[in-house]
């Protein structure tokens, strides 16, 4: 069957590799020989544990992570975890440090308030509508950990390099760059992300967890919210969501098998946001909000002169098979989002789009 | 394409309906002229918001529910609804009555103690091994709930009536056999069912509260834990595992246009359980575990002679096109699962099987 696809730069959930909805939807009434669907197979079957433990590997694989990780896929998304953080890995006699880039950190502050955890926000870019990364923080030694965003979804921005915070572990919330880039997996304590932006479809959260700090949860966490529960049971502690772990399992295997691994996909991604920044960067009709050295490659956010134009550039572009490139509801504007599945010439055409739009509309 | 499907008896993840299945796999590369895929769809879409906005419609129709309740469709299966009930429901100065009959009732009141929360249980059927559902229980009138597993999928029995509570609301886990008759939701504050049973694949789970009940919730809950946080957003606080959704939607689609309803559902799922209880009835070589007014319609749980003949008849079964017969791992023995997707036909061809092994074997 042949489909009618557009170009989709949606901020999450998002373009999946074509390959990767071929292959599902090929096997959809029969997964691997075993006559049941991969959403009628059970998550105790041979079937499954294949599944989820190819998941894990390739994670480490991709990742570059050692036994002193643990890789989890939970429910409840980014957003749960905001919770399950400060409920975990900060005690009721430690402090922890946040650093606050934008409506996700907020949010991840506030969990931890409504919890009655002791935190400082030790850095904040609220003073100009968070368009720019904090830098030269100062971070305390006694903290339990930092709590970053690594890149904001909303407001176009990531942070480049990750700071130094010596000996505290650096919990950090990835959802909208993960496995968009190699990282440096010895800073962290705690990764996590959302799938549904670079990874797969909505519904699994990635934790990456150093295995030191699985025991710090108190008795009184529920089962479900504790990270030993489901690191014991390798993420099978109750029924997973299991259509999203094989689909994102089939995503790290396009990832690592296709694209040849992060370094590779870096490149592919640095190279579609030159693309789109020094097209704007050319002109002033198109205008990036983010500071220049916190610019996200993955979120472009950018203006027209008028909100009027900005109505239309987003229902012509679709009208050109280009979606998604509305801005948040919070912040408006435009926003091109250059995850991992969206390929070159999707960028390529997104551009070629926007200088004919200036043309007629400049 | 032509696949090789078998029999599912799966306990859940189950057997959904094929037209189901065909008609994600159809759609699977281009949701309704979207030109994306269901999974790379925003949840803020006006496509989406159809499709959620469907599946609480029709899970009103269906469960004939008043504007009294509020549908929420949320992450962290049932095992999380065992912590999130007590957290919203019962304040500190509040106790509830919980009845255990058998794993998943137990582990709902394992989470209310973890919790601190005071509770009863009003009544067990662990004496004998869970095989019986209790009854003339007396429940304390003062209870700010009474909590019901209304299946039990381990140990195969099942409430063919639900008790009277006088004013003191159910709250029901409902997981393994939601949708498979009519219910009087009158008698409910709230139910629960994780839908990878009888409404769905794994990864969502189906919650129904009275809208009373919403406000009960202290301060010191989680955003994501609190009902209220997910009833004013239309189960769109943060990203839905939207992919379930949809497949719920369309099951339910299925139950209510194929099907024709719950009461027609329920007839079928009567005629499916006495097939098989009363073929197993009939002679000794089959001895259905649980006690005969506690049979579970859904979950049939039965021995045979001796361990060995039943790994030969669970395997011999999977060679016959018939999968998903194993019992549960904590208990042993054979399981035969007759979700709503399972057909008659399924039946019949099972109990045949069984004759056939008998006579081999008996």
């Amino acid at each position: 069957m042949k489909a009618n696809r557009i170009f989709n730069f949606n901020p999450g959930p998002a373009a999946l590799p074509l390959a990767v909805l071929e292959e599902i939807q090929e096997n959809f009434l029969d997964f691997n020989g075993s006559g049941m669907s991969i959403i009628e197979l059970s998550h105790r079957s041979k079937h499954f544990d294949d599944v989820i433990n190819d998941a894990v590997a390739r994670t480490k694989r991709l990742l570059n992570l050692d036994d002193n990780f643990q890789v989890l896929f939970l429910q409840g998304g980014a957003s749960l975890q905001f919770a399950m953080v400060p409920m975990n890995l900060l005690a009721d006699d430690r402090s922890a440090d946040y650093v606050d880039t934008g409506t996700w950190s907020s949010k991840a502050i506030a969990e931890a308030k409504i919890l009655g955890k002791s935190i400082n926000v030790v850095a904040s870019s609220a003073d100009k509508n968070y368009s720019y990364i904090p830098r030269n923080i100062r971070f305390n030694e006694d903290a339990a950990y930092v709590h970053l965003t690594s890149n904001n979804t909303i407001k176009g921005t990531g942070w480049a390099q990750f700071p130094d915070t010596h000996a505290v572990p650096i919990v950090c919330d990835m959802s909208s760059d993960i496995m968009s880039r190699p990282i440096d997996a010895r800073k962290f304590g705690l990764f996590y992300a959302g799938a549904q932006k670079n990874i797969g479809p909505a519904g699994v959260c990635l934790v990456v967890i150093r295995r030191d700090m699985l025991g710090l949860a108190p008795q009184s966490v529920p089962t479900m919210l504790r990270y030993d529960t489901h690191a014991a049971k390798n993420s099978l502690y109750n029924t997973p969501p299991s259509f999203a772990i094989y689909t994102l399992d089939l995503v790290l295997k396009w990832l690592e098998e296709t694209v040849g691994g992060l370094e590779k996909m870096a490149a592919l991604n640095r190279q579609k946001a030159d693309l789109l920044y020094d097209f704007m960067d050319e002109g002033d009709f198109y205008r990036a909000t983010a500071e220049r050295n916190s610019r996200s490659l993955m979120n472009v956010t950018f203006r027209l002169p008028d909100e009027e134009l900005e109505q239309q550039f987003v229902s012509q572009a679709l009208d050109n098979g280009l979606g998604g490139l509305k801005g948040h509801r919070s912040v408006g504007g435009c926003r091109a989002s250059l995850y991992n599945a969206v390929p070159v010439a999707a960028v390529k055409s997104l551009v070629d789009f926007m200088k004919t739009f200036e043309r007629a509309n400049g």
